[in-house]
């Protein structure tokens, strides 16, 4: 007989609750490790080009139609345990009315960036009338899904406040380490205000149906662990606390969060996302009884060959052994010129190589 | 009595060997905590942008005049411990004629960026009549400082072959994992020449006269520590061991590296340079015994009221005491909006703050 594996939903009388993931993110034990990747829904795919195909970013996650396609696309096409609700991390600030677009091949760019009290109160607090298409998606996926599990999906206040402060990408977030540094009480008030912005997208989300949520805070490894306790710690905490109000598991991911491990599970997650320059066994080192961890093959091993992706999906594998409950994903997105294929493949390994 | 502190060349008869920087880098008692700071020269000083203004960046880099008068700047205007020899990481490439140019608030980029062994063939060695600038300016300068130790520079085989392969700055150095992980005997290859060029790049300074050696590997911090030690590791290391040679301590530097610390100290760096993001207490026990630090003052702090700075600066000196010897440095160069007053208040404040 051969291993069971991947989508729940083919599998009559299994609930979302019962499934690999969510049993993975409360740490019980689970037939094989379940996977996901992030940015599993995205240019990789050919059909995920062809759908936005001349429609822009922002637009293609306020659209309930689009919204749900490509959060089913790479459902449809590898045996993955979960879905990740499409959307990015400023559709909550562009829905309340922030001056903000993404740029093909630069990123969210911002007609005037932060830089004092003032420039605050375009951020007011965010209504689930702002986005009724989340709501609406979310609804319509949790049917189509079945019992896989649909993950929510929000950017986390550091994140976002670094874009709003730099104005667009960059590479250090400098000037946003320098506002936290040089004025304190305008840095909380910013982070304040993301915050209750923050919460709010997750809790529509949560009442929409989502079955566990992940907070991205991608660039917080820009800060030590003593300016994220000053700086950071207290907002993100407000987010997980609120949240546990829902039946939700919580993840917590940043990239080149080493250091920042142990605090970002602090600040409440069930479930902390590795990136890929920390083992996972030295990971679990770092983080408190009771968490489970996801990651962490560096996607820009998908690009090399199948027996380098094979080699190195097992070496996670075994690493993960010493974490308490393992989630398999990527340590960041997936690239673009990764060829679906080797997703497929390596999502097969996972589950074969973990069954029970 | 005052407090004697900062350029040696004002006390009469002191060498620069015995001066607090190179003792510092040996592990021997000192007067006070030498400092210096990366792109101490650069643009936050409005010397530096008259001297430039008309010229391209890898000009500047390749007349002696400029090479100098820009070497000399912070050390007339700050009284640090040690001057660094301006240039840029791509200058030997230039030198060899890589097409290469830094394009202003860009960073270098390549004509051709490397793809397969063909390209390799561009990679020859450097000899030193492809830098007699180099070689001129070295001894110029090592005259006009006196006392004040001289700081080789070059970029490490890793930095270079990220620039070479993603083709200009990028975020997180995919391509270049990508290329690693996918063609390890490409990888050597190219790693090979670029150590090659890096040790013949700073075997011409310690022979022109320089008194210690950075080498800047800016970007090693995306990699795993168990990927630096086997696509990196060998080839920092044939460059410190050809450098043992020299009478220069060997300092080591790279961003988001707190993985790292331990392994860049194995490759052979008599000095470990650490960024913002672990507190050198913390990076002291992460290194070997027998090393130096060197650093760490986050460089947005200066951007913050000089309070920030000084509370902040403390916090600094205080750790390092955790190290065997301690160099004060920013964790990464100057920001380009960085007040000057507040480099030259912060000089001041760690030569008083550890004067013996």
């Amino acid at each position: 007989m051969s291993v069971v594996r991947g989508r729940c939903e083919t599998i009559p009388g299994v609930l979302a609750k019962d499934s690999p993931f969510l049993r993975a993110c409360r740490r019980e034990p689970v037939p094989y490790t379940p996977v996901w990747y992030m940015r599993q829904a995205g240019r990789s795919l050919p059909e995920y080009r062809e759908v936005r195909a001349g429609v822009p970013m922002l637009e293609s996650c306020t659209r309930p139609d689009l919204i749900t396609e490509i959060t089913l696309q790479p459902v449809r096409r590898f045996p993955v345990d979960a879905a990740i609700f499409y959307s990015d991390i400023v559709v909550p600030l562009k829905a309340i009315g922030v001056g903000i677009d993404i740029k093909p091949g630069v990123g969210p760019v911002l007609d005037s960036p932060v830089r004092d009290a003032a420039d605050l109160e375009q951020l007011r607090p965010l209504e689930p009338t702002d986005v009724p298409y989340v709501t609406e998606a979310v609804a319509t996926l949790t049917g189509e899904l079945g019992a896989t599990p649909l993950i929510g999906f929000a950017g986390a206040p550091f994140t976002l406040a670094s874009y709003l402060i730099e104005g667009g990408p960059s590479r250090h977030h400098d000037k946003t380490r320098a506002l936290m540094y040089g004025d304190p009480a305008l840095w909380h008030r910013l982070m304040s205000r993301l915050t209750a912005i923050t919460t709010s997208f997750l809790e529509i989300q949560a009442t929409a149906g989502v079955a566990a949520v992940q907070l991205f805070d991608s660039w917080v490894g820009a800060l030590s662990p003593a300016d994220y306790r000053e700086f950071v710690l207290p907002h993100t905490s407000a987010i997980f606390t609120a949240l546990a109000a829902y039946d939700v598991p919580r993840i917590h991911f940043g990239v080149g969060t080493g250091e920042l491990l142990g605090v970002m599970r602090d600040a409440g997650a069930d479930v902390v996302g590795v990136d890929w320059r920390v083992p996972l066994d030295e990971a679990a080192m770092r983080v408190a009884a009771g968490t489970a961890l996801q990651g962490n093959l560096d996607p820009a091993v998908l690009l090399a060959p199948w027996e380098v992706v094979a080699a190195r999906a097992r070496d996670v594998l075994t690493r993960a052994r010493a974490a308490e409950s393992h989630i398999f994903n990527l340590g960041h997105g997936v690239l673009p010129d990764t060829d679906p294929a080797q997703l497929a493949r390596l999502t097969d390994l996972v589950h074969e190589a973990t069954a029970q």
